[in-house]
Parts: structure tokens; C-alpha cells; sequence
């Protein structure tokens, strides 16, 4: 059966679940679910997954919604190519990676809460995409220390594209979406366009799916 | 070498951490780390930690942060008691509920974001007070609807305590932090107090640190 991914061509998470799937080679289906225009909150989502978040995937009878433990699970039910290290210590740090954006940087950017901004503190345009700036830069001087640090390898956390090369790549993909400009950040943007040179990447882009407008 | 965790009371992935180290039986030695006063910013723990995020955990020469990795990586060196399902899509599961606190609602309430409402927004006490209880209560509305249409069990994946629980506890502890009133989620709640219940999870709570104030 093939696979099916609800997902959107501006969602981040959807950006992760698809580079992902295209890494192992696993062909699927997208679903569109307008996160803009609120739909994933209505009932009819709401029945596929009671979390009301993108993306949601159905593989094989189950039903899997959050974009690190569906790539995870991916990575445990078809196990090649690896997307995170061997040992312990290096997938605790491949995860990590993946946190420093999914966790700390990208949460504080998605359509909830940039809505919910203008509602709390009478927030315009301006103010919520100054705020959506502020935190997209937190995460790449995040990255940025923590790449900078490590012996040069090709990926993030080792020699293969993986799930924190993914997750980086996709706060990328955040940057492209708000028009940041990553030119202070060269660490991360190196690895990001090394991401981006490949297709598995390059088709999962936002801009590169149906319903996205023409890249700026 | 006994395990040291830099830590503070009042963060919640601090919490998960300690509860998860608990779980396994590892003694650890907690060094606190006041984020409150921005501690966690400086060089000196920077040097440590280059994410400047809580915790950091020293385990067997390894330097590891991010409590989802950490607690990860403390069920694969220590399998026993296993923190996740032994399936696939269990685990998946499993880390899914994690991660609707972890990334979906606790990110929203920390400290560097309550302050920089108040740069962006010239918030108050009492609205960013305000703002941390509406996300607060959007976990728990997504908990429930998440908990309630599952057959009941005694924890949230399964039969013996594990990661959702340590994650859904932690959400709890925030509400406690914040004083936020759970009456509306009660399948939420019971888990946790299932949960608190456990020394493993009560010694961990933000209240019973060394530092904490007294419990309202």
C-alpha cells in the first residue's frame, strides 16, 4: 500500500517527513492540509489525528504524526540508508541537533503562534515577522556554535545526510520562507546547501511543492 | 564516575532527566544552574554546553544535552527498565507524546521567551503570565483528546512507567509551577498523578529541589 503523508508545502515538519522518506527511497502520497487557512484544527483532521499537527503519515496500518518520531520510526522499520550514527553517543547528539530547531527555534514560528501574537499583544504584520526573525536567528547562532566546534565532516553528524542534517536543513528552509538572510551564519549555511545540492532535499523544499507560490 | 547533571529546580527538562535517571537506578550528582538570572547564557557553562541549553548531562566521558536524546540515550546504555515500547510504531507513539509538550507547548513558556515578550511586546508580568497559561492549556486540551481515545492503561504507553509519562508529568509540573488549574483535563491529570505517586517522579519534581521555594 502505498504510503500517504497529510502534510503542506509551507510546514517545516512536512519539509523534514518528506526529505526523509525520499532518503530511504520510500515512494508516498501527500495530502494537503492548508495550515494558513486553519484546517488542520477542523474535525475532519482532527479524526485522523486527534494532535491536530502536520504532518501525519499512515504506513502500514499505523497512524504517525510528529515529524522526529516518524523519521525515527522510518529509520527503525527500514533501517537503510541510516539516518542517525551507530553508537549512543553519536545519535544522542544527532537528536540533539534535530532539537535545537524542532524543540527550540521552530516552535515559536508556526501559524499558531504567530497568530495567537496578534491576539495577546495586538502584534501587526511587522511585529510577528520581526518575532518569527528573532527566533530563526537564535537557532542559527545555536548551530552555528555547535557546528563550529566539531571536527569538519560532510553532514552534521557524520558522512551521510541523516535526520539533523534534515532538521537543519529545514531551519533553512524556515530562513528561505521569512527571507533571513544567513550570511553571518556560514557554518550552518554550508551544510545546508550541501543538503540542498542533493534532490531528496532539493524536491522536499517548501517552495519546490505543489501550492507554493513562486520563490522570491 | 558518578553521572553529574548541570540542572535547576525549576526547569522542566532538568525534570525529565532526573525522573528518567531515577527510573534506571543511576545515581547522579546535580550541579544547578540558575536560568532564571540567565546563568545558563554565560561563557563558563557555555564552554560546557554550546547550546547554552538545560540540562547537560556527563555520562562515561560523553558530554550530552537535549532531555529527549539524553533519556534516549540512557535507555540504550542502560536498556533496563526500557523508557519506550518495544515496537516500532509504540515508540513512535511513545516519542510522539513527548514531543507535544516538548516542542509543541513547553518551548512557548520558558524563560528566554517569557522575556523577550516583554522586549517585543512591552508584555507585563500579567500578560505573559497570561500568555504561558493559554499554552499550558493548549497541551493539556491536546493531552486529552490524545489520552481519551486510547484503551485505558496504566501508563500512557504501556504497562510500566516511560518517556510520554516523564514528558506528560513535566507538563503537569509547569502547570504546577504556574499555578494552572487541570480540573478540565482529568485523564491528563490521573496519568500524572499515577506518575507523582512514584518517588522516582515526586523526588523530581520542580518543588522538592534544593532551592526551590516553598510550595504554594
Amino acid at each position: 500500500m502505498t504510503i500517504q503523508m497529510y502534510g503542506f508545502w509551507r510546514s517545516i515538519a512536512s519539509f523534514r517527513v518528506r526529505t526523509a522518506l525520499r532518503l530511504k527511497g520510500l515512494d508516498f502520497e501527500e495530502i494537503p492540509v492548508d495550515i494558513l487557512s486553519g484546517k488542520q484544527f477542523e474535525p475532519a483532521y482532527g479524526a485522523i489525528n486527534a494532535g491536530h499537527s502536520l504532518p501525519t503519515l499512515l504506513h502500514d496500518g499505523n497512524v504517525l504524526f510528529q515529524s522526529l518520531p516518524i523519521i525515527q520510526y522510518l529509520d527503525e522499520v527500514h533501517p537503510e540508508p541510516a539516518l542517525l550514527p551507530a553508537d549512543p553517543a553519536g545519535r544522542a547528539y544527532a537528536r540533539a541537533l534535530a532539537l535545537v530547531t524542532v524543540a527550540d527555534a521552530h516552535p515559536l514560528t508556526v501559524p499558531r503562534v504567530r497568530k495567537y501574537l496578534g491576539q495577546a499583544f495586538n502584534a501587526d504584520t511587522d511585529a510577528v515577522h520581526d518575532w518569527a526573525m528573532h527566533w530563526i536567528a537564535e537557532g542559527f547562532k545555536t548551530y552555528e556554535r555547535l557546528l563550529s566546534q566539531r571536527p569538519p565532516s560532510p553532514f552534521a553528524a557524520g558522512s551521510t545526510p541523516g535526520l539533523a542534517d534534515i532538521c537543519i536543513a529545514g531551519h533553512m528552509a524556515s530562513a528561505d520562507l521569512f527571507e533571513f538572510d544567513v550570511s553571518a551564519f556560514p557554518a550552518t549555511a554550508s551544510l545546508a546547501r550541501r543538503c540542498f545540492a542533493m534532490p531528496t532535499f532539493a524536491l522536499s523544499h517548501p517552495f519546490a511543492q505543489p501550492g507554493a507560490p513562486k520563490q522570491v
